[in-house]
């Protein structure tokens, strides 16, 4: 078998064999197939697209091109819960110990931030001493006596996405639906969860720009769970402006334990009680959604969820005196105030901007190289919707630099106000399960 | 500038600038963008394709990627000629002292074989003595002195071609019509001719292996040629049987040699004649298609392209007594007459098929590694059109091999018999130029 002709059947439309896809990934992993063979069978692939059947066997591969975890010695149906990236999502730290409370058991593997998008990681390491890499060993255990554990992929997780994905990153090879729907679930089959619920945001500031292809990705993950015998859903939420209000690390881990205290804005609560939901319909804990509403909104008021989070962070070496009085959490020097120059209704925020601006503030690393300021960030006061007058506070930026004056412009202009009154739309506009 | 996103302009079939497309030649020549970048452009050019002008600025680009040569101090107008290679074509051995016997001035820069096609460099160090590897004076020199010279590509001609086409050839990005077009004129162009003549064959056996896509690719060199103001043009011909009797080193030098002496086979005779009148226009010596045919007419009757060969042949340093007496060329130890097993009409002589076996007797190289048999090959004996009985012999091996039963099986195979009557047509299916 010779990389150059599944190259060039790819480019010519055919169906590739099991045993192809399997020959790239094995040798690309092993580094016998050259990076500039990988780039062109993924720029075709691009182009070419790929069946149900290819797809699900090239995400089998990518799985089983490294570790692949064991989590059969964790007691109960092992939950997983998976965000295509925004701007403010912070979901996992408030979902988690919810569900976790709720009797689900909750083994998770995370990422870090990178450009305009936060990582989970990040946000965690802000409780001080917090630990997120564990051994596969302690991770089991924590998950077993707790029902929770949140941590770093390990290095040997999927080394094949690790190559391709870096690769694809300089080779204009991102957009393909086939291979970013391997790449996440790949990842995902391979930290060895029973269930998985993907949530695919769309819009500005998301990966994918609109409804409909993010429809496409969402079904094409669910495909693959589905043939690869996962219970696996998905949920496709709004991005056109960013989740909840506060964007940046220790302002976003705030707004997660508000949240467990039932103070949490309207639109994360609603994403984390119809995700809570589905988790634990997918853990066979509640039988339908009306169901698993009652039981995490029970969570959130019995605080239940806030002692799993306070449990978690224990375990993980953190000080969970933060989570009971989070106002130890370091606040940034300078809290500037950005107030509107028109009067109107918030139409929309942009979360790229937004994002882009949080991270120009400190909140975020433009290459994977640079450090984060876990202080700093973008709290918003108003949210699309809202009515707002002249010099009403649209956001405060948090930062610790002397130097904000573009970072605060682009804020302001990040909000786009109209004249008339604006509609919102819920935040989950679809559901989609095998 | 990012390649990355130049990249991705092209994979969303936008026009890029000529700036974009030298950053991406001149960077790439240098060594500064990898491999797998310039592998996933080429699969995006390869779907999305270019327009003239980006194709030109590619040619251009690619053309000052090193040295081009300055012909200028050869007097009268210089005339070169280029095929896209094909099976048992001799076409420079004879064309080229043909067209310089009338007065143009033919400086030639040849290539070796690989594969199934042979290459006018190897045919030359047949001749014994033959030095095909000259200095750029020596070369000028010669021009200047008997008209014609036939040397190597420098080494330090168009180094982009070197570096993108060893690359094309192992990422399935080898069938892209600008990038082909570019490869082929931008090696011609740096060569410094004023006129260029293309040769685009096509049928099994050739690159090109339909009459529409060997059009496609006709008209977009001479496109090329006309942007980058050099009289180019173009021929379309048949690669549908092998080109005259002859396939192999010594063998085809010979049968070059019979042409000049006026006996030629008929198929390649009409195409020395056409391209050769062709030239003559071109180099402003003949004013018609009739003119240019009496003159080589003469050039072979009269002996003086003959005699143009043999002073090449001695300029660079091979046995001139050679080409006055071609029986002196080593034989090969084996000769196997292969018969018809069927009566009726040739229908087809699969070119690729005869090129792949006379490649086995010994004839041609699988890699650049391989060292050549230059008494090795194939003589047809019959070609389309022609009738036999069963026990006719169809044609000859020549190999100093001593296991040929399957070579002689696939030749045999190469000859599609047909029980009536087959029409032959004309070797040159079109003429193209502005």
């Amino acid at each position: 078998m010779r990389m150059v002709d599944i190259i060039e059947r790819k480019r010519d439309g055919e169906t590739l064999t099991n045993d192809e896809i399997r020959f790239f990934i094995d040798g690309y992993t092993r580094g016998e197939i050259p990076d500039y063979q990988a780039s062109s069978f993924a720029m075709a692939t691009l182009f070419r697209g790929m069946n149900k059947e290819e797809i699900a066997t090239l995400t089998d591969s990518m799985m089983h091109s490294g570790d692949v975890i064991d989590l059969s010695s964790i007691k109960g149906v092992k939950v997983d819960k998976h965000s295509t990236g925004g701007v403010g999502d912070k979901t996992s730290l408030a979902l988690g110990p919810l569900v976790a409370a709720c009797g689900a058991k909750v083994a998770k593997m995370s990422g870090r931030g990178l450009g305009h998008t936060g990582g989970t990681l990040d946000k965690m390491e802000s409780i001080p001493g917090m630990r997120i890499e564990l051994t596969e060993e302690e991770f089991i255990n924590q998950v077993n006596s707790i029902g929770i554990a949140i941590m770093g992929q390990t290095k040997k997780l999927v080394p094949a996405d690790k190559k391709l994905y870096a690769l694809r990153d300089v080779t204009g090879t991102v957009e393909s639906i086939p291979l970013i729907a391997s790449s996440i679930m790949s990842k995902k089959l391979a930290s060895g969860s029973d269930s998985i619920l993907l949530d695919v945001k769309f819009g500005r500031g998301a990966f994918m720009k609109t409804f409909d292809s993010a429809k496409t990705l969402a079904e094409t993950m669910v495909e693959i769970g589905d043939s690869l015998k996962r219970d696996t859903r998905a949920i496709i939420t709004d991005m056109n402006q960013p989740l909840g209000l506060a964007v940046g690390n220790a302002l976003e881990v705030k707004e997660a334990i508000d949240t467990l205290n039932g103070h949490g804005p309207k639109d994360f609560v609603e994403l984390v009680r119809n995700a809570g939901s589905i988790m634990l319909q997918q853990a066979g804990i509640a039988k339908d959604m009306d169901e698993g509403f009652e039981m995490i909104d029970n969570a959130i008021e019995n605080r239940s969820g806030l002692e799993k989070l306070k449990a978690m962070v224990k375990a993980q070496g953190g000080d969970e005196s933060y989570i009971s009085n989070p106002e130890q959490f370091p606040v940034a020097k300078n809290i500037i105030e950005i107030k509107a120059v028109d009067a109107g209704y918030i139409e929309r925020i942009d979360s790229l901007e937004i994002g882009l601006s949080a991270m120009r503030l400190g909140a975020g690393r433009e290459t994977m190289a640079d450090k984060i300021d876990m202080s700093a960030g973008i709290v918003l006061s108003k949210k699309v919707g809202d009515k707002v007058e002249i010099g009403d506070i649209l956001a405060y930026a948090h930062t610790n630099h002397d130097n904000f004056a573009s970072e605060v412009a682009d804020i302001r202009h990040a909000f786009s106000i109209s004249h008339e009154t604006v509609s919102t739309n819920p935040i989950i506009h679809a559901y989609i399960k095998k």
